[in-house]
């Protein structure tokens, strides 16, 4: 799916571009926005006793975003492992590739905080789920 | 008017609620969007020499707001003086007050950085607007 | 007493000084540096049930702070009521003032949120501290 | 070198814990710490009309920071190319390690944006100096 959002005075910095680190930000708004567009949110998780703490990220940066740039952040499941799972991103604005990356994910049980499996049902939705590029026009 | 925004995990802290100096990055979105919506941009200021830095914050916090929630931040120009002006913000969820607050702008030329009185066109756009309490149903 | 702190680039926006939310985050740190000082920790005030929520936050804005500049936040409790505190911070670079601001906190207890009293050993070695400004050369 | 940092709340997450962005934070504070352990600062790079954009910033998180935790971020250029360098970082509390990762930079002139060769100054001292695994005790 493709999330939206607007720079802010804020994310830039002194280079008058988006700071390197808030673009981990911005893809970590983009993947709240798959969880409920699957129709699961981190409460479903929660409820499932599923915690999926960020193991890797990375970012390769192509081009600066600016104050007020409203960015397209496109986020898809990329892998699914037996116990963890890696979205990735591209981050565009006016269809211009700005940045592209990726968030690896144990899949952990949030009580005692051990690895675990997806639950099926979890697994199923993201398997049935098509890639960004297939759906969006 | 007002300001839509949804919480991200990078703007909460251990307390499990939004960390308190991001209300000001939250007021500055809103700020920004009051300018976009005046038909205004930054880059107009910037074409009329003008910039409008934050001399003063205030921000009192009524209840927390969390991961998730979807907040309305409404924002208003208060105060209109020669060379300085206020904007006031409250942060709502489902119609809850999170939190209120005020920033104070001087209005200084942005080349030189002298204090200057606000273009005429601008003083009157803001004048000729409602505030939200009247406009919002 | 007296916080130092380095800005770093990610501290400054695109007007090439602190944003500023930052210095709300500058109080805390120093709010951090305070309790060590006193020799007690954020851990002693969980094993009172103590927590101090922010409950306003102001700052005044004297002049900008830049990428690595050395900052000495001067940090004092200068209120102690019945359930709430007050921090006072100013911000120096090389002497010079570049901003004074504030923070109140409710005094709760950290299991069920309720109103409490300072636990009479905090307030006594509060009371019993002198102000930065009689301590230090 | 070795460039130390405490953990603030506001670096902290809902999961109590610091927040995946903020290592990028910590480890641009670092690499400042570097240049100016070389005796370079950023002024000295802009004189010599160097600008170094990240172009790609990776992390792996192997367990997590906490609020208060004292952080010791080792960093080093691990890489010189023509006009590319690559700096690693680690990031340890009491000997542990927490996280590692890398960021890779262009090395463009300030003024144009173009690509450029780092001075040969630059790249002398870079050479001369020892990793910091051979330097610390």
């Amino acid at each position: 799916m493709i999330h939206e959002l607007r720079v802010i005075f804020g994310d830039t910095d002194q280079m008058g571009v988006v700071y390197y680190a808030n673009y981990l930000r911005f893809f970590e708004g983009a993947r709240a926005a798959f969880w409920r567009d699957l129709g699961r949110t981190h409460k479903d998780l929660d409820a499932w006793n599923v915690a999926l703490p960020v193991v890797t990220a990375h970012c390769d940066y192509r081009a600066p975003a600016r104050y007020e740039d409203l960015l397209a952040i496109e986020v898809d499941v990329v892998e699914l492992r037996a116990a963890s799972m890696r979205f990735a991103y591209k981050v565009r604005c006016e269809g211009r590739l700005l940045a592209e990356g990726y968030t690896r994910h144990a899949v952990i049980h949030s009580g005692d905080g051990r690895v675990r499996a997806l639950p099926q049902e979890l697994r199923d939705a993201l398997e049935a789920r098509p890639p960004t590029s297939l759906r969006e026009p």
